[in-house]
């Protein structure tokens, strides 16, 4: 059955698969000290045109958000999200598991404005009783959003001058980022993130790995003892070479651009595909997630025939849903879904 | 001055001063073990008609929610609050700082409805990712709420039969329960509440005490080892006398009822008074709190004549500001804020 | 019965309730921004000769601990502390509660050495693999000990200069303070302690008040949104003159002070009767409280007429016991004492 | 350069990489549900000769060692370990993180023994005072140790016995289980680990597995909403598949103990070599890693031929050092070593 599910349906990009069947036999020693590591260290480095960022490999999106805004914020402190962002919603609580309060403000398409946050943190330091509530101790995005939208160079900017304006820090979750950088739509490349944030995460998962996720501090901020706040978090993995070889992999010759532009290319082909066929979506995303209104006929005869994720049940049988392309996506895929449609 | 900024200015009702003065010199046991605390909890049960109720005395509010939500909820669950809950604004983070998530939910005049509950509940069982998710495990309601306003019987019974439906705690924070209960506008009583409720508790340090929150379960439903949770909160009052001869005082010969319908009686001549003289209430509180919006002229003269507090500055100088009365309040007091206006 | 069994089994010293009942009604700001409890933190400074030191006031000791530790270490850090230190015996985990290790080293009369605190951070800082351990972050040390005994100068001095060797804090735990301050064996004042430690407590609680402990930061180390920390602890007291006024009464005409040398004088003369007796010492302690090793025919025949508190009961029937003096005790509880051995 | 440093230092066997490939562009759903899980757990299931437990996979060590025990345990308890635990010492804290106290006991050669663990509750349940305490809530043992020591049949059946009396569970990492299953001198076999434990994990990233850890609930006993949990400790692999796929080959044809018993064959080789010229081992130690005393002379010269981890320097320049073999050793590495030593 043709299947648009998700864009980690599938296994590795062949090339990683390759590259972790060549370096298999070597001894290599653990937790991130390898070369593999230390090489794609330095490439993502190189890509982010960031010379003293520090890179640090994790295994999984939520352990990354997790990590991130425990280590980086007061104890005092918690991180403004949009309501819709995935830290606020489909993460189980790790955030507050860690002691840390989300602050959920309203979003545009899955995107938080600049002035609702200057509005939000204006807010809280007028408040005479503030010392008697959490303080607001850094911003989170997601780019490309839960909803597949991206962020302006313009729109992140000023984000950006929000932050350092309240002196707390911007944090960019890059669970798709590939896909976002390589969107037709969008004039934010990867040293724009690396100079407008604070810290951000280059998602492998979903672009292309088996499993992990980049860390990139970009400031000289990383939190202190952080091999050792990994090992507590329990995600220190003993075998580094798993996440060094695959990044490695993934930032030699363009590889991870490669298979995202690959991804939004046949997103494209969707896009139009079903724009012809009249179907509705309920917004425009420039990436590789596409979200479909379904009236009740459409959805139950779609169903039977392909794979997608279920949004939102809609009162009348209809239903939102998500078609997601990705690196592993065929262009057979496309055409046997027009021959459907 | 004149002095409505809130109902913790003073100390302690006479009687209970008295009463410490009197026992000061008594030996007795540590940690709620002494026989005022016991008699306390005796008479608390038979004011809550409520046998089998199992009471134990905190120190604070905030302690008592935190406390009290931490260790009835299992360790994937989040609490559910209207948005303007103590839990959720003013207590600094107390609730995620023990790993929990607070649901906020839409208000009305600080006020949980049922079907709000009810839909979010229903919503949340209904989404096929909600593994994925902090599963809603308590409802909390406060009563007053914040802006002083009350439940009434239907209401309470509405938002109990949608927790028993769902198999969660409803706990209700009583922090000036007795103004609440003395209200002319309530048809609450205290066996209702414990009925009603699975935790609930009778607040002291608004309603004449030094200190001291009296928590009630009401169901058999006590956590596990409570005394060493307490402990473990850093909670546990070594001289526990303090708090069980204070609440053994306020429930003798109906003392904590008797010095809220005080309250209450002045709280009634202060509205009266107000209104009279034309001002406008934010909204209509039956209880001891009274929300009123100045202009940038009255607010500018007031605050030179009188103490209260300011709930919100507005953009054209004004503000909405709170009076509270008291157990302690005097007739006095209010003519000589009559005088004033 | 006559009663030993602790120094806090009685109301509060009589001058304190003196106070509250005279300041009752005055109406005052909340949460520890009030008159008094200024007054209190200035008197302390000045008896700790330590003008720039900060003072806050808590409730208990167990709580003080808590939040001193959590607030002043590392995300990353635990405390070293004796293996009898309250903090790893007596507090039902609440050091770990808030996610820190309490490391425990051998203690000798319940004191730890500043030789086997050096060993301990010298073996962890040669560790290779000390990245993935908890990381030392401060010295907890009680004074009086658990135990009743006293750190000499000399060796307050030699932890205080390895606390500062490898930067941890070192944190006092003075529960008992003015009994060990009052002993007639000892060489350490109020002064010594504020100059070699970075943080500490004088206990309230056991030295007259009905509650309360005032933390002393010295260093200019207070922790960034100290009161806000308090609140999420669940620990900021609405009615802060409580302790305040508490703390003013006993730093006033140097109360403090004078209850305490009280009980040294009667536990000196508690001591002397039991030697004169024949009883066995468990140890020595120039302090209030007197552990002593009873006889099974001792044991059984004093519990009938003697309340004390048992520390550890011995295979053959005997049992190590705890007699404390307090402020409150009376000449005449000796007399009665001895008039019963 | 000969490398004994550990049983990591490779990627995975062979055959596990070629079933990765294979199944490669499978397209599957994700977070365990795929068929390769499913298909693991039975045969995991079948190997435990317990059709009713409930198995679920990890990422690595620590994660899960940290997930099992918050999980397992009631908010008051800790769990008891010996004081040369994996989680005493080497997680940086993880079980602390998560709010529970480790109480360490003494061990012999890596091992807790009944005798002292009964002893341990026994005292916590005579204390007056043990609700002021951590509950003990959980044993924690390893099988192999740290020091590659085990447990035989009688002695885990005694854990097991006093764990059922004391109503706690028993859990057993067996992060290198493979090697203590095929061991020469053991016999305990993995039913036997099954019926004997509450819950226990088979090791994967040791055993020839890039990562993973299969943990085994044997009593119905799995934590309520367990993948929420996984999920809130940022631990729920997305791609499944990865964890599911490694375990479904290492539980095929026995593929699993095959590989253990090589390194174990390979061990008695080193064992006998090591004895043969004279080298002084540090204890005896039946499984796969092999700790050696070496004089300064030894070390200085091993060290720059063979790579071995370095366990304790000793003051005379010697040093505690370990080697490991593992699936990955070659008949020739032990050759070589001869011709080295």
């Amino acid at each position: 059955m043709l299947n648009f599910a998700s864009d980690y349906v599938e296994g590795a990009h062949p090339e990683i698969l390759r590259r972790l069947c060549e370096t298999n036999m070597e001894k290599l020693t653990g937790y991130g000290s390898d070369p593999y590591s230390a090489s794609a260290r330095e490439k993502i480095k190189a890509a982010c045109q960031c010379e003293d960022a520090d890179v640090h490999f994790l295994v999984g999106g939520t352990q990354t958000n997790q990590i991130v805004i425990a280590s980086m914020m007061g104890a005092s402190e918690g991180v403004i999200s949009a309501e819709t962002g995935h830290v606020n919603v489909h993460e189980a609580g790790a955030i507050e598991y860690t002691g840390h309060k989300v602050f959920s403000l309203p979003q545009k398409e899955g995107k938080l404005s600049a002035s609702d946050v200057r509005a939000f943190l204006e807010a809280f330091w007028n408040d005479e009783n503030h010392d008697h509530m959490v303080f607001p101790g850094m911003v989170y995005i997601s780019h490309p959003t839960e909803y597949g939208t991206l962020y302006t160079k313009a729109e992140l900017a000023a984000l950006s001058e929000v932050c350092r304006e309240f002196e707390i820090p911007l944090f960019l979750d890059g669970a798709r980022l590939g896909y976002g950088l390589m969107s037709l739509h969008t004039d934010l490349m990867l040293p724009d993130i690396a100079s407008l944030c604070d810290v951000f995460y280059i998602g492998g998962t979903k672009v292309g790995a088996l499993c992990g996720e980049a860390v990139v501090f970009t400031k000289n901020n990383t939190p202190k003892h952080f091999i050792t706040v990994i090992k507590r978090h329990g995600a220190l993995l003993a075998k580094g070479r798993l996440l060094g070889i695959q990044f490695d992999t993934l930032f030699t010759d363009d590889l991870y651009m490669k298979i995202s532009r690959h991804a939004i290319q046949l997103a494209e082909e969707l896009i139009a595909l079903l724009r012809e066929k009249g179907y509705l979506f309920y917004l425009n995303s420039p990436t590789n997630q596409q979200f479909v209104i379904l009236t009740a006929e459409q959805y139950e005869r779609l169903k039977e025939e392909v794979v997608f994720s279920i949004w939102e049940k809609l009162p009348d049988g209809g239903a939102v849903v998500r078609f997601a392309t990705s690196w592993a996506t065929q262009k057979e895929d496309i055409a046997a879904l027009a021959a459907l449609l």
